[in-house]
């Protein structure tokens, strides 16, 4: 037996007992006399003592000590003269009686603390050492019980936790696949799954009424810092269901797993229609830590001597509460803020309506001190803040004000990593217009259902047509979405000849769920979350790396393992295919 | 809102009351003047009546119902007069006031009933439609009931769930394994995992101390009815253990499987020794739910007139009680048995010992009455019983005897499915001479530790070194194994050259473990289950594709999704990939 205890078990009530504990050395305090180990496992840290009068045998077995050895010892629990009340086991130590090394360690390349030494690429080469760090783990910890939270609520409502193959078919639509060649069919290739999408239909067509799954899902795209080739999705469907029965459903889940995991109440959800969303804050998933509300002016500034609005299709402000005060520099960085080629605005006007009841503006020349209060009023400004005003078209403004709003939430410091404002986004337009290839595309997937009351206007006006879908957002991250299901034959027929797919091409890619909805498909709806992206919210941080045991770098590799790499050419052989790079 | 009760829940306490169902037409009996539909969903069935008195709107549209058409029907509860007592939900049923067809439904190309006119390609083919057969769903809810309790067990014991990646690196010692070519790294490829071993033994590394998930793993294999491509594991690892406290673990996790989801006692495992097994049932999964051992008779019956006999390296016999009246016929099947060429035995010698207490054999000429009276003795047969004996090369000789052995307990109907023996085997060889290649193989994988005490012989004499491994076996299938493993890196390096590894390669391949070792490994070990046969076995199934909601057939096609299939050009011309098929 290698232990009796954890590290972090004992307390003042098991003094005097006779124990064994094992773990990594922390820390090594040399005091001449005495010498005391920080020894570290998962569970805590517990001080081991080797005393002025330990045999010399055990003296020498601590002077060979190093950080990270791993190490085994038996002694008896003392109180410790000076308490540490920082950890739970600061009341006692351990007076080393036996000390076994278990395995020596080289001088690791970082230190195993929370404010490490070791840069970005170091950590991840030696992941796992980085792992080793309390506050590294800590996130995988969470993770780990919000799974737990999510199949304890999913189980109690009757969801069947259900496995969906990893090697299936690859579809042209959407993200790009990545594919696996096979060896007993040669020059034919499985996909790995993007979501589990159809079968998750195919098993309500089975009957199976609720479903979930915490699944692993694969996208070949090029990497971003909150994106890695494999991803984990909580996928979810059931039947019998209209929208508002699986937003009830899973707002319920959300707010379980914010009480169990953060102790954290969120109250009932807000539902947003997409086009509030879009006017009010310029993009579909709002970050509502904060106002700081559109407010359209267009016909309040048009008509006066400024081209610059009068030519505008859109003009748009936003309030900054309290900074009136902003110098020239900080109104400079601003207009180079929304310049940058990511953002690419012509330029910002501002409007102060200072502490004195004044006006100061950058198209003072333009309009009257009148003209500028309107503005303020519209905006519900007061005296003391600053008026931040954007213009274009349409299309394009509401994004950039949107960036410019999120900016000044960050500047003014109104979002809070430890606020968590959930929302519900609804009726999201149906099909999106691409002007590159001149069609519609499906906005969520061809499988969503249009809103019964649009549906008429699927062929005469199909931008108009608004979806039974809905995303979970929460503090501007959409954390989850989903829709209900078409789950009649003709309407789905319908949908693909809107979607411009040929009879042969929606058979080709999708005949085995059409054939299935011939034998009585269910009405049916449901929604993923990015358990990844849910994680590292919970975390608190901003990248989803630090939520994934062994996450990939922006160039999809493994630099722990060394992957992807060359693999044999007798294995290229049997599965007949060459490497063919020009 | 679809529904107010799913179809399994009503009972005489709901009488009055008026309901909203939703679900599958079952079937429907017109009797004239009324209708009784039977509707089903996962929940169960419920009576429905159109009753003489309907609308006529009611009665037209009960009379466009087929088989699985999909229809909401709301209505009052009623008694019914002839109650049927097969069914929870049969003391009522529903007088329809209102019914609506929801989806409508072809006939379906088999009868969605426990026993279905539908053969096995079709029901692959239409799986969605099997799925609903309840004798195929049921697999399903069984086999999430199992992973429920493995996850409640295993998290109340502090192991930590953590998903290891899905895209990792080949490395060719194993099986084989599926790959995926890498677009961002042309000419590249990762591979997907056989097992999570290296990443779960990097976590014990990394300070984990205790590790589970409920995995996917593939390998690209030649298909057998209890195998497929893509198979999940329980797979788990702990840290400062050795041998007996993971077996203390899992035995637990077993036993509460048991009892809570077949509500079946499993009293404490047995621990027999490789060896054992080998000697007493010829193999290392021993089916323990009949006793039928083998008895070594080779000093009693050498050295007489029979030369098959005194050419053998070993001759051992089973008794088969109450078998001594078996006819000619019976024999003669039991003979060809044993010369099919998968078992490949040059015959069978049997000695009937007769319930008149004489004996008659195969061999009366070679053997006096007193010579075979020995042998029954040994062999501990009593009047009435048969004993079958077989010889050879030991090697061969003892898995053929293992085949005779379980087609006997097959014949006596001693291997009940509903019966279950669990035991565990220790003490295997750690390594496995080849033949062919003239060289050791790691039995379970080179990072399996020898046992301490026999380390010493590692280069004397390799074959004879024992491992700290573990298989556990149910009723003759292994369920699961693991090891403890090696955590020190000069064994590991030994053990890499025992394998006949050179430096090189040992560091291409397993470079990154043996690496993560230099600093700091613990004690470590563990388990891994195969999800699919446990569950299998708990559900009473002979195959592993009834507790898998989309299986492949046995060349990995997906008969459903038609998968694998062709993919674009564009996609081969992106990865770097041209299929080359000789």
């Amino acid at each position: 037996m290698y232990r009796t205890h954890t590290c972090g078990e004992l307390r003042a009530s098991d003094i005097g007992k006779s124990v064994t504990l094992s773990g990594w050395v922390q820390k090594v305090r040399d005091l001449g006399a005495m010498t005391f180990v920080d020894l570290r496992d998962r569970y805590g840290i517990t001080q081991i003592v080797i005393a002025e009068n330990a045999t010399a045998e055990l003296k020498a077995q601590a002077e060979r000590l190093g950080r990270e050895f791993v190490v085994q010892v038996t002694g008896t629990v003392l109180e410790r003269s000076s308490k540490n009340p920082k950890i739970p086991t600061g009341d006692i130590e351990i007076a080393a009686e036996v000390l076994n090394i278990l395995s020596t360690s080289e001088v690791p390349p970082f230190t195993i603390e929370d404010n490490t030494d070791g840069g970005d690429e170091l950590r991840m080469k030696y992941r796992y050492l980085d792992l080793r760090r309390s506050a590294v783990r800590k996130n995988l910890e969470l993770r780990a019980r919000m799974a737990h939270v999510v199949r304890n609520y999913l189980d109690a409502l009757d969801f069947l936790e259900v496995e969906t193959p990893v090697l299936i078919k690859s579809t042209p639509e959407g993200a790009r696949d990545f594919v696996v060649p096979s060896r007993m069919n040669q020059g034919q290739f499985y996909a790995l799954p993007q979501s589990p999408q159809t079968f998750k239909q195919l098993l309500m067509v089975a009957g199976f009424d609720r479903y979930y799954q915490i699944v692993k899902c694969f996208r070949d795209e090029d990497l971003r810092a909150d994106r890695q080739p494999e991803f984990t999705q909580i996928d979810c469907e059931m039947s019998y269901v209209d929208q508002e029965d699986v937003l009830e459903v899973f707002e319920g889940l959300i707010r379980e797993m914010f009480k169990q995991v953060l102790n954290v109440d969120i109250p009932k959800l807000e539902r947003m229609t997409w086009h509030t969303a879009m006017e009010k804050y310029g993009c579909d998933k709002p970050d509502l830590r904060f106002g700081m509300e559109f407010c359209e002016i267009t016909d309040l500034v048009q008509g006066k001597d400024f081209a610059v609005f009068n030519d505008a299709e859109y003009i748009g402000a936003i309030c900054a509460e309290g900074c009136a005060g902003y110098t020239r520099k900080q109104l400079d960085e601003l207009t180079d803020f929304v310049k940058r080629s990511q953002i690419g605005a012509k330029g910002l006007v501002y409007i102060k309506y200072n502490n004195d009841g004044t006006i100061k503006s950058s198209i003072d020349k333009f309009y009257s001190a009148e003209d500028l209060k309107a503005v303020c009023e519209r905006c519900g400004a007061k005296e003391g803040d600053l008026i931040l005003v954007m213009c274009g078209k349409k299309k394009k403004t509401l994004p950039q004000l949107c960036e410019l709003r999120l900016e000044m939430g960050n500047r003014l410091g109104l979002r809070d990593k430890s606020v968590f404002k959930a929302l519900w986004i609804v009726d999201f337009p149906l099909l999106e217009w691409d002007d590159e290839t001149e069609r519609f595309y499906a906005m969520h997937h061809p499988f969503t259902a249009p809103k019964p009351e649009d549906i008429y206007m699927l062929e005469s006006n199909p931008g108009a047509v608004r979806a039974n879908a809905y995303d979970m957002v929460i503090n501007g991250v959409e954390v989850g979405g989903g829709s209900i299901r078409i789950h009649d034959k003709e309407l789905q027929a319908r949908m693909f000849r809107c979607l411009g797919f040929t009879q042969e091409q929606a058979e080709y890619q999708f005949g085995f769920l059409m054939n299935a909805f011939k034998y009585g498909a269910p009405p049916h709806g449901g929604l993923a979350f990015g358990f990844d992206r849910l994680a590292s919210m919970f975390a608190q941080l901003d990248s989803i790396r630090d939520v994934i045991a062994f996450p990939k770098n922006n160039s999809g590799r493994d630099v722990m393992i060394d992957s992807p790499s060359l693999i044999a050419d007798e294995q290229l052989k049997e599965l007949a295919i060459k490497v063919d790079i020009k």
